[in-house]
């Protein structure tokens, strides 16, 4: 192999690594073709949760600007352009920090389960109302189309007043 | 009272309403002298946790951008300017969240508990690893010195390596 060949083999390394890293794989998800946003681990926090059950995690709910906006005006419905991003986490027992505290009650994060993303579009999406979906494990869609129904079959069972969110603000 | 005298009233009374809302009292912490950061509730999340025992919160961890670098470059000792916000609430069950999952299963955030920052100054804070600790209530530092020592006294039981910080980053 030439050394041209071997280095072009090792920048297409470089940049396949990279897209991978950054979870931006460009693809979408079933039904409603929701992407991964970009920047979105740096947006502000709308609240935490821990989720028992089959998930058994524990979550940071992170919003765009529209959405913090909007839950901080206390905005419903909320605005197109809101874009709500669900980051769950292995919800795990932490020895560490039980040793330091000399009981067992410490819970913290462990490795990402899913990221769950929530796109406000009445134009888009007016049958869901008005809400897109999609779910992404390590930045690559669940191409599950059974599973992507699952989100508004739910959050159409919560109380209109709340445009179909789970989450409330906390300050 | 003349026009002048109702309008120097009202604008005294909308400055003391901002001050008390912005959470920014000017006051701080005992031994450390640790003030409430400005605009920390729109700093990035670190990571997420749940308190169990006594404090019996769920709690997001907050870092400005020096925090957050050093914990994505994974760089430790932390550099100085580093502040890190822990925000914790009541750990809730959510009846209204279990209603519509149909399990007695999530658990949310009630009403804020405390705010505890911590900011690395290797200078001012030589005897205590680096570290300067507050703990505020509505935005008002707590005045015991007992539990503002309790802070340290608890961190330094860590391994040398963490640099004194319990929270690992959370991707």
């Amino acid at each position: 192999m030439s050394k041209l060949k071997i280095l072009a083999s090792a920048c297409a390394f470089v940049v396949l690594s990279s897209v991978a890293a950054s979870g931006l794989t460009g693809d979408s998800s079933p039904v409603y073709g929701v992407k991964v946003p970009d920047g979105y681990r740096h947006w502000e926090v709308i609240t935490v949760a821990h989720e028992a059950g089959e998930n058994n995690d524990i979550r940071a709910v992170l919003g765009n600007d529209i959405a913090l906006k909007a839950f901080r005006d206390g905005t419903r419905p909320f605005p197109d352009g809101t874009i709500i991003a669900r980051l769950a986490y292995f919800y795990e027992s932490s020895p560490e920090n039980d040793q330091v505290v000399t009981a067992p009650q410490s819970f913290v994060a462990g490795k990402p389960t899913n990221v769950q993303i929530s796109i406000k579009d009445s134009k888009k999406y007016p049958e869901t109302g008005g809400w897109g979906y999609g779910q992404f494990e390590n930045g690559v869609t669940n191409p599950s189309e059974p599973l992507i129904k699952t989100c508004f079959a739910c959050h159409v069972k919560l109380d209109p007043s709340k445009d179909f969110v789970f989450s409330h603000y906390s300050p």
